[in-house]
């Protein structure tokens, strides 16, 4: 047998910086040769556009960046690594190993709206500190970013039922804590992920799969074991055999105050509508119906006249319906000459991959009524109208993170922000941005 | 300023218990009391199809998830978390107390082809143990095996030139490790991501973006401090301004023996070709061609006539190029009776949703030339043929790990399997499974 591979176990407080493109390491050996790693920078991190046919998309990452900021330092098993595989010179080595982020960064708060160009990062220190950060910064934003966003639809399309996050499964066991947090900010209710549930306190649900009723001797004999040990109020999976013998069953041994069945295949509009029939000519009148099975906004949309309680969404949610990222970029945007402390703007020219130099502001042009009108981006700090709703907040003041919150504060600020966009947002057919971005 | 959110930072050698589906836990509760938690069972991996048009799959994910499954266990602060949220009753939180994996699993190797029913793992325990893994099982070779499925394809169509895998920023952080672990087994030559250097020894690649050029007063500065840092052996990207002048430019500063230019953006072919010419033209003929921006198999296969002497590959790697997760599922497809310890086959009988029951086992059915012919999974296990090759390995013996190997291992395993495939294997195209699966 062959020794076992070197564990990726994270310590405590583990070191994130490794978890970075070689070539931001590279550019800082050539930028402390050549003298340039001192400049003032700004970075920006936006969308070019949006996934196809999206008519907004919704910010999310924001704490978990601002966590992995805190602990992103080159400790001696990351310098280590570097020096043993050569990855850049001793200079560089020394320079990381004193390295801690000590710039500003604003941004867009977390659960906020954007649209193509918005600036929802806003990065400024030295381009040695500014540049470490970029592909972190884009994992992190760019993972949760897409996930909340087609989260998002999901919502609308439940129009107020449940949505429960099943989707752990379907992604890297790590992202999927990552999303099962984005849902919820995003308006999901309940999670099916542990961790989610302890890392950031997202409410998790859970009850039974299949092969809980095909244990046992009969599904009577399972649904009795459920019930007696979870209690009256469960979901009792029923489409294991017959789904209608099932409900039978189900509402003999628990009785009307059965919480809720669940569904999980075949035709699910047409099943719910018999399965309630029968619910209701048993007299279980208030046990609730979940339906599951690769569901999406689409989908959810469809049984919008179903007898359904509560959604169950897996696959779809994590792999971001269609858009698993979020195609945020992050782009030196301005720099200082060295000399001149002064910033100027600077943008590369290739093909079909268009920049806006510059260091942007942002703000939402609302009408007296609070509708949200056009995203408006500027390169000089704008003064905002009266109704006028600025976007940037400071999240790192000094190096210091500013800006930790509660995810409920961000589940919050997606509802206040879904509820301030036009009627068109909440269209879930293909369509153009939600808002026109202005560059002023 | 609110209190920070409870950072999510795994101990050392922190437990995976909790990247778990909380239903995996109320079904151990459920089966602790019905009396059925101790019967027999065997789970089996498999996936029903492919992802539209895929012609095969790769298994990845195996040493992940061993890895991951000798920290599957349940320390007092995941208990403390299951406690405080009610989320199992005092009972199973005793058990759990005490729980360590102690059946036995047999697998597909990491890198082997797989195709639709293919049992890529077969887990044998009590249902208790063995229903707590399903989530984590799922979530790791899901995601794990979709990415090196895609990378496989990407790696046939390069066709010998080497694949460089950058898709770190368009993922979750940890996702990335995990998905440049997979592309490198799927025969990627390196990865830009330094914690998969770390963590398995995958080569590390890069050297710097448009922010290095745009740093600079000029492109020549820049690419001067470039080669002044990193040596003349060094890839100089070439497209911030005006590629052909940039081209001038680099081998003026660095000689013949320039090690290679990038072209991130526009047309790549005749972006290509123009370069070649030129380069050539200056008496450059080593300096290698790169080309990098939004690849995929099949942008890949188009550039097979251009001068291109490596690709590099980001979103369609880390999406698993349109299929970002391997719709494997975990089913309990046979158990004892209790009293009676053989096992029977147990099936559920969902529309549209079949599964088939009884423990398999699988063999490669091939010619006596060594190509592939068909799938042979079996309810009894199989005699092999001469030229057959059986493709369970026994992974965890009593609960013990007994497959550990370095990924050169799978990575060699992947080349030797793609090599008796049949030539339908190697079309990009879309079309039915490559080998047929059949039932015996």
């Amino acid at each position: 047998m062959t020794p076992p591979p070197t564990p990726p176990v994270p310590g405590p407080g583990a070191a994130t910086s490794l978890l970075t493109d070689q070539y931001e390491l590279t550019m800082l050996q050539g930028a402390l040769a050549s003298g340039a790693a001192g400049h003032r920078s700004v970075f920006e991190m936006f969308a070019r556009r949006l996934p196809e046919g999206r008519r907004y998309g919704i910010v999310a990452g924001v704490g978990r960046f601002l966590a992995d900021l805190e602990r992103f330092r080159f400790d001696q098993a990351e310098l280590d690594f570097l020096a043993d595989r050569r990855i850049v010179n001793d200079v560089t080595l020394d320079w990381l190993a004193g390295y801690r982020f000590s710039g500003d960064v604003w941004g867009y708060a977390e659960g906020e709206a954007y649209f193509p160009g918005s600036p929802i990062l806003v990065v400024e220190a030295s381009f040695a500190e500014a540049v470490l950060l970029e592909t972190l910064a884009l994992s992190v934003y760019n993972h949760d970013s897409a996930i909340a966003s087609a989260a998002s639809r999901m919502v609308l399309a439940a129009d107020g039922r449940p949505l429960i996050e099943m989707g752990s499964r379907r992604t890297h066991e790590r992202s999927a804590v990552a999303a099962a947090r984005a849902a919820y900010i995003a308006g999901f209710a309940t999670t099916s992920n542990l961790e989610a549930g302890r890392s950031y306190g997202v409410p998790t649900a859970g009850t039974s799969a299949h092969s809980f009723t095909l244990l046992h001797d009969s599904e009577r004999h399972a649904f009795a074991s459920q019930l007696g040990s979870l209690g009256t109020g469960t979901t009792l999976l029923v489409d294991t055999y017959d789904t209608l013998r099932a409900v039978r069953t189900a509402v003999e041994l628990a009785g009307p105050e059965l919480g809720a069945v669940r569904i999980d295949s075949g035709d699910l509009a047409a099943m719910a509508k018999e399965v309630r029939n029968l619910l209701d000519g048993l007299g279980a009148h208030q046990t609730r119906i979940v339906v599951t099975g690769d569901l999406d906004e689409f989908s959810i949309a469809a049984l919008a006249v179903a007898p359904v309680d509560g959604y169950g969404v897996g696959t779809a949610l994590v792999t971001g319906s269609g858009a698993p990222t979020a195609s945020l970029v992050y782009k030196l945007v301005a720099r200082s000459d060295g000399d001149d402390p002064r910033l100027r703007p600077v943008a590369k020219r290739s093909v079909g991959k268009p920049s806006r130099g510059g260091r942007k502001w942002a703000l939402r042009r609302r009408s007296a009524e609070g509708l949200a009108l056009a995203e408006v981006v500027t390169t000089q700090e704008p003064v905002p109208g009266p109704h006028d709703r600025p976007l940037l907040r400071r999240l790192v003041a000094g190096g210091e993170v500013v800006a930790h919150e509660p995810v409920q504060a961000a589940r919050e600020r997606h509802a206040r922000t879904l509820a301030e966009l036009p009627p068109t947002a909440l269209r879930l057919s293909r369509g153009e941005p939600d808002l026109p971005t202005c560059f002023e």
